[in-house]
């Protein structure tokens, strides 16, 4: 068998991980427009969001385990095995923020719709961007694409951070301090769902870096 | 000299980090168990608890310096220095957060025992985990029961999760804005000690992932 | 050509990350002694701290950017690419978060400024040390000095979890809940510095480990 039928040979246990990466993608993103679409009409009384965001939730951390049962088994990774590891880890995070987000939301019944729902616009754009890193990470096709994502990525995190510091200024007005001690505390898990979007783009370069 | 006996020679430095590792661990399941027990005739105003958890967590700065001088030291190491390193700076970070949750509790002189002793039983339970983890990690002999181990570490942070969101929504009952914002900070400092474990248990896995 | 030859050819490339990194220190070096400064006669109406603090965070986001772009093109690197990667994105996050905290100092018009003051004179020896650091970490030339200097740097992160918890202890005597939630935020921000600078002094720790 020559080395061309070994690599074959090889290629459909290396493939693995980008089948569930992309499948991991596709439920962030899936995940953020219902995240976000809730918010349009969002009823305080009504748990039905945090339901389908635990789902996602619990959904991912499925992936999250697959993932790992896979990284035990596999000789062959696309990358090293703490790049596919940290990424995992990474990518789980957004989901549990968006959780955590959606579950304070619910329980402190606080009603800042405006500032939550321009934040679930930023953490689905940034999930749309992990989702098409991904697509060209595989394979290490196209760096230089990974890299515009990851700098997109960056951007709306930065903009997340205007939008909360804007936000807290505006929620001190109501002077209102219970009011204000759980609104901050949402608009923080939300400003967090996009600091964890930034490490997902900050671990993929340092992997482009690394292979390309 | 044989292989054998080349082997013999740096087998004794080698196992240096393990025997080091066993007694942070060691350290962590005494110091996590005096603060529960602490907890349980806790008195605002006597500061014996702090000053027990000030002495553990010098202990744990001591032994954290002397894995750094060993490092620094030592050509052999069980496994990659870097993970030896960041496994070392996330045990400490543990016994940091438990002092600093004790520190935060006697400052604000905060009485919200009931969950602060919720999260201690749940701080010891992955102490004691960590213990068996670490264990089972020397000499990757049972690489099977530190999965199984970080499982459990993760399965206590979920439920911290629950204890913190189930004590802020009651706490908030209170209406006492001032009482709130103390309490809310001992219980995430608490609850932050349950991401550290798990922080502990994900890098144990990584170590896992990479040598087995 | 011989291998000298090839050596000196690569060398400058090699040192271009040096120069980078002299000139990030050298960056936070004055951005913390202004900010320090700055806090002597500060007006909580005039926002050219601000401002300053603004242009130094862009100018080592522009380093930032340099670096990924050299860590892109150079196959020749003083250390792993992943070292220069973390390392980098903690120095980074020391401007972040000096930015922060004067953000949040001027957006909220707190007005603790004895406290925010031991804070900035913390940030700026931590920075102080890490340029001395960064100049010893050059062509590893002095390990020992590197690790002085990591050792001080994690002495400044205990004062300022100190300085901490003796400010909020004085800031919850003003019984004014508005006033403590945003004191707090810009105190807990300026400790946040502190940490980022112990990151970067455990990362270059690590680097020494792995190549000394």
């Amino acid at each position: 068998m020559g080395i061309g039928n070994i690599f074959r040979a090889f290629q459909p246990k290396d493939k693995v991980f980008f089948v569930l990466f992309e499948q991991v993608a596709q439920t962030l993103v899936e995940m953020s427009s219902d995240f976000h679409k809730g918010l349009e009409d969002y009823d305080l009384n009504d748990d039905s969001l945090l339901k389908k965001m635990s789902d996602y939730e619990h959904k991912m951390d499925d992936f999250t385990h697959e993932i790992f049962v896979q990284l035990g088994e596999n000789f062959i990774t696309p990358f090293d095995r703490e790049d596919i590891s940290q990424l995992t880890v990474a990518l789980d995070d957004i989901a549990d923020h968006i959780y955590a987000s959606a579950k304070y939301m619910y329980l402190y019944k606080t009603n800042e719709i405006k500032a939550f729902s321009e934040f679930s616009l930023l953490i689905h754009k940034s999930c749309v961007e992990i989702q098409t890193a991904i697509q060209n990470l595989k394979g290490f096709k196209n760096p230089a694409a990974v890299r515009e994502s990851s700098i997109k990525i960056n951007s709306f995190e930065k903009i997340a951070d205007d939008v909360l510091s804007q936000s807290l200024v505006k929620l001190f007005e109501s002077n209102d301090p219970i009011h204000i001690i759980k609104a901050k505390d949402v608009l923080e898990y939300l400003e967090i769902v996009t600091d964890k979007a930034e490490d997902v783009a900050n671990i993929m370069e340092s992997i482009i870096i690394k292979y390309s």
